[in-house]
């Protein structure tokens, strides 16, 4: 069993980092808490985990075996949701029993979340939180992760032109923010780096950009990336490079589980849809005709099954085909990306950087700041920005502008 | 329906390029012909030419409406094969319809082959077939590609040492060479680059790369990639930088047509389960357990279809599977990558470059002269050597050997 | 090339069947027509006729040589439909060419149809159009199939009680029946008996049950089962004696086509997914969850590809799944189905049995007049039928009445 | 939780049965183990169990709660195998747990087999080993069961005409049979009947078939139909009764665990592939080229994957294929069948049948004693023949001659 890269020289104990999820007591988030607390024990290998890679983990990451995990939640608990998981085969139960203390704490940390009632009140409640999460566990920062439910696709937020703007409207209680948007303004007022890691709008307004710009501070996403879009992404520019023409592009998805009960729901699936179909057009260059489609099958539980079909042409026109069966478990997935992300965007908050952080466009179907949907290509983006973290690591003295990762497209960073 | 890149700036209609097939009467590169004659009259689509693409294109290679062709065979007939494929929906019927005069000069060029006879009379035979072939179509430069059916591996053609060694044993007529071998050795004597599209040995042997250095000439093999090892170097690297554990990857081929006949014989079908299997261990780091099999199944002609069975490990080793079924028109795939190559490998002859062309390996399945198996990192390869080989055309007063291309694995070119 | 059973001792070349297609330019039923026109003239194999098994064949069906097809139609051309079919791969292009003039001279007979008018002028029209169709042809029978587009569910049909009622509302031209009825009513006006093909309303309908019954005519339907449901009342069997508990079935399809056209309208696609979904719960006895899923890929052309996927429990609980992919050409699936039925079904008529065949249950999605749902009880059934009718044939004197067929589920013949 | 059926007006409660398997410590006599004591205490469904549906159970079964095992191996520890069972997702961990105390108990009963010294000591001692297990637990009834690995074929078993001649070679230490034969000879000499569900020899030989019929003994075999030939013969029949003309079946195995191991050696898969090809075959009544393979794959555990490619030809030619993709655990699709045959084979014995029991083809890859393979029709036969021995027990006072099942294919009883 292989654990944790404890290469002192390339993590950084000495940074305590909090993590911060919205929807703790679901699937992904508990799977990401059992799987911390396992690794931080010496008690799992390190499969999955990105940050464990040799090329990713000489950025100087946030140690794992010091994280603190609290979060926001409506209903639910962390530990009724880890024996769920292992029942169903997620974890393993030896893992969840070999935790168990201390899970049963980290969900005495979750505090309740909102529904989405966008006014004064809630906003600053939800920033408290953070702050005493922060205060409490002597954190050097906390990232807040978006793993709560999808929510519908909410575009009267983008209405909202400034930060004044929501301001005031937060004020008279009347701001058009669906509950995603206001987890993103709270952790942005307490200093909080962000990750959306669902297609729900949060951080993406332009309310919210101005806001996370003038607090200095970086956020990524969004909708994790792990299924289909994966695969996609993987095997779109194989087309591409080949000159093969795609003619159809047809993808069907079954899933059980919360995720996939969300997603019975049209208006819930319409976000995820979205995200879904735009990778392969922007990979190959031109529009290809297919459904996406998303249907609960309650008897999946948390596993998830897509198929794939692709028509294309050949030399001369001749007619091929290829299909995929994809079967996954979508929480066993997500959660050491998420893991992955706390760590990368609490590096780059470190480094200086703000914005959104296109060089993590790796481990989104939706990759904000960015337009690279080819996996391979993300790939290298994310090693060269990791590299370059790297470098300014190994030249602390120099001013972090000197510093700045080989890719230009994060903005600036603006602080000392 | 796209027609060919036909900027003059781009391509090299002044240099007239020759290509001279081993197994000419076969069905890849009785395709690649009939496309190649359907080309040059404006009446097919480019799909499948990578050499068509901007980023290749770009290289400055030799126009296809220009191209001459002719080759070695064994037996049988360019005309007849195009209607079988035409029979069984490779090539549109319309299209052999179209070319058919052209398609019968150039069956005439075809030229007897051999079965092996490992003597001098032989080799001198098929050098002056090259000869004759370059003088009566005032060719500028001849690319032999070996397309002919598949040997069984050859081990003892690794014995001879030196070229010396091979030249006296050719005269005493007891040279270990297969036909795939002698080919090569009349080609690098006819000063004509060669292209092992096939996983026969063909000039992968010591004395061979002697010869080719001498003769300051490029050559580039070996297997055409175009099915499951195509899918396999995709997709195993999402695997590698997911940090998720591939635990087997089982393969399962079946097809019918001329190659698969050949392959059913298990002598042929090794040579070829060999450079099948490799990529995936390569690409991960680690070995998968795992069959590869090619089955032949008349029924199939000439397409083929694969299955794929990858078992893998996600985070806390929650077991998960992924199944491919690839429905190709093999000679579909591999025409347009025949012409590709004679292409690239007339221009890096044109450009100097002489030894196995590592650079070329996004085209084969064994990529000699290189380690890199990853499709989407050969591809980044290539591009950048394209880029070189513009650069140098771009200034060409200046000497070759500062218009070198960029990676550095080919051989020094050593010519003016 | 088998060709047809020509054995006069089976057939009855003596009786002159007419075929007539509602919606006779279709893919379906100009395939249909294409293939009887070449078994006529021995140029075509009678693959895919279960009429030419000699289980069935006994029944003494009527010959196929001397069938004469018409029909009615709202549009199109059955000789473009044949060219179109025959580019696509549905029929081979030689095929055409051979009956070129024969398929022309069918195509005069097409006539034009109603789009849904429910007034007296129409269905006397139609009327008119079958009587002069028997005459000119000196047919000794004629069965009208309907293979036009699905029709939206039309549940209004059934709120017409009688067929005094269904007379009156037709007299005021405001009877609420869709245009499928208005030609059963035609058919059984004419003494036609009606096969209904698609899963639209057709002949059932309280009022026009009692019309067939009055007339001593017998139908059969309906939708053709073809693909998926084929598929799964093949399978569902299998896991019901085996005492696997099914726990989903999903089940998706992308076509093309004019059908998949039709059936992009979620308005028509209603009709088509009621009917495919009834039958696995039908077999196992059980309700079973999972989506039933028909999406429009206007690349499939008429080929269509089922992904069915199924979760299974074993013994003590044990957790199985399965899938299939179906890669059917449905008009060519269809087609030979269409001339069976119209051969059975002017068999049962000459035998004078009248109302729904059950026993044709074998050919259809919704097995009107019985409850068999199992392809392979079907299949039993129906020998055992044609058994009865050859029993009835080998006994001529026997008055009809004596010679029922052995399943009494068929109303019983009350025609001398 | 369905359990079982105890209407005692069915099942036989007062006839106590013994089943005793070869290869008791193996994983299908271990999971039937398991299995048969959590139903005993009401602890588990009866999932999988054909002999608890109401047209099998109605032939009047022995009761499973009584049931008694025991067995031969030549190594292993049913309680570790359960344990290794349980831990790969085959068995509960629950249900291992629940029976624990008796699992111990029937392991202690497990005696040593032989590996094949064919001489009189060792079938003496395999015999008395019968009678003591009989004896020791006031047994009505002892089933052998053959589920132990299999066999190389044994052609030369076949040399052997007669029951004097085996007598002499078993006296002389000579005889050429394999151990599941010398397994076969010690029950029928122990009075007990034989079931075959390995694809070995066991009592098909002349000398073997002779005993059984000297002692009135009933036997089945052989190689129990749970995976790809349990699909192919519920296919199959969907081709052959729609005509559709069949050109290709192809079939790959893969699979870990003990039986797979056993498979990886050629000698004794080919015992497998033979039983599993005949099936497709047989129903469609000519020959269908395609290959068939079993793989071993270490990963895959006691799961088995099998992937079927079928090509085939509808109307006119028109080409189409299908794919199946099953996933299932062998363990837990063999147990209950093991369970449901020691049960019917009892009851034949209670019946006075004898000899090969062609009226469970259903169970079986390779129905001895009959010929039938398409699995619908095997369930009728085996429907009728319950129904018979129902009617039998009906009549009690009736001489068994003639409560004679219906199907005549089984040899005629011929004890009081
Ligand atoms: N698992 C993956 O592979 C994957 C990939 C991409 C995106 N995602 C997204 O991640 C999210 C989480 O997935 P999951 O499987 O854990 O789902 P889940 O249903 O198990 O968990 C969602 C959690 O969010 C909580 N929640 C709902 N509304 C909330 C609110 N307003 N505030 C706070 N918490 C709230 C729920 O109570 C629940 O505990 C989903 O949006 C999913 O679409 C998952
Ligand atoms: N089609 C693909 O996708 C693909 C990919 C990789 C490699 N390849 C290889 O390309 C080769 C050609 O494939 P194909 O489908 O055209 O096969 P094919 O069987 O249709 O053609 C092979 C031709 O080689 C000729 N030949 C045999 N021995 C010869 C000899 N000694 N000298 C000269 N000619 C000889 C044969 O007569 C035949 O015309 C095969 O080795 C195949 O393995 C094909
Ligand atoms: N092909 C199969 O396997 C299959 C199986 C079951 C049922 N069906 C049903 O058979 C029907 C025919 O399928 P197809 O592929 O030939 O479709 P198609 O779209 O090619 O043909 C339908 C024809 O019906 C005609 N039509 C439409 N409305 C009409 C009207 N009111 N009166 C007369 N004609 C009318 C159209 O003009 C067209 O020519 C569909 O309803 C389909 O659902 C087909
Ligand atoms: N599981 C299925 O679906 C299925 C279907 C058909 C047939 N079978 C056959 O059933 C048999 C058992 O399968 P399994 O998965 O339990 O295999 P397994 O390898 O787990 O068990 C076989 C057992 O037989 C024992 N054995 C070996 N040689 C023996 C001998 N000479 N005498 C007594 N015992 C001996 C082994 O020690 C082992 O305990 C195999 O032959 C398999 O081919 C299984
Ligand atoms: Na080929
Ligand atoms: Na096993």
């Amino acid at each position: 069993m292989r654990t944790m890269v404890s290469d002192d020289d390339v993590n950084r104990p000495e940074r305590r980092l909090g993590l911060w999820f919205i929807g703790a007591r679901g699937s992904v988030a508990t799977t990401a808490t059992v799987g911390a607390l396992a690794l931080a024990r010496g008690e799992a290998p390190v499969t999955g985990l990105v940050t464990e890679l040799p090329e990713v983990a000489r950025a100087g990451l946030p140690a794992l075996d010091t994280l603190v995990v609290g979060g926001h939640d409506v209903s639910g608990s962390m530990v009724d949701r880890a024996h769920e998981l292992a029942a169903s085969g997620v974890i393993p139960p030896a893992t969840v029993a070999a935790v168990a203390d201390d899970l049963a704490a980290v969900d005495a940390r979750v505090r309740p979340g909102t529904d989405g009632t966008a006014d004064r009140v809630t906003v600053d409640r939800l920033e408290q939180d953070l702050r005493d999460f922060r205060a409490a566990h002597h954190l050097d920062d906390v990232v807040v992760v978006d793993v709560s439910s999808t929510e519908p696709p909410a575009p009267e937020a983008d209405t909202v032109g400034t930060l004044a703007e929501l301001e005031s409207l937060l004020d008279a209680g009347t701001a058009p923010l669906p509950a995603s948007s206001l987890y993103a303004y709270a952790a942005f007022r307490a200093g909080a780096p962000f990750v959306g890691f669902t297609p729900s709008t949060g951080p993406r307004t332009p309310a919210l950009e101005e806001l996370a710009k003038s607090q200095h501070l970086p956020w990524a996403g969004r909708d994790g990336k792990t299924g289909e879009t994966l695969l996609k992404t993987t095997l779109a520019p194989m087309f591409a490079t080949r000159a093969l023409a795609v003619r159809s592009w047809s993808a069907f998805n079954i899933l059980g589980g919360g995720d996939g009960r969300t997603l019975a729901d049209p208006a819930a699936a319409a976000s995820k849809t979205a995200t879904k179909a735009m990778a392969v057009q922007a990979i190959l260059g031109y529009p290809v005709e297919g459904p996406v489609r998303i249907d609960h099958v309650a008897d999946m539980g948390d596993w998830k099954t897509a198929w794939d079909h692709v028509t294309f042409d050949g030399f001369l026109g001749t007619r091929m085909r290829m299909q995929v069966t994809w079967e996954g478990c979508d929480s066993a997935l997500a959660a050491p990306l998420v893991l992955d992300l706390a760590r990368l965007v609490a590096r780059a908050h470190e480094a200086g950087l703000c914005g959104p952080l296109a060089e993590l466009g790796f481990f989104f179907k939706e990759p904000l700041g960015g337009t690279e949907h080819a996996l391979a290509d993300q790939w290298q983006t994310l090693v060269r920005w990791c590299a370059g973290l790297a470098a300014q690591s190994a030249a602390p003295s120099a001013a972090p502008s000197a510093a700045t990762p080989a890719e230009p497209s994060s903005d600036a960073p603006d602080r000392p």
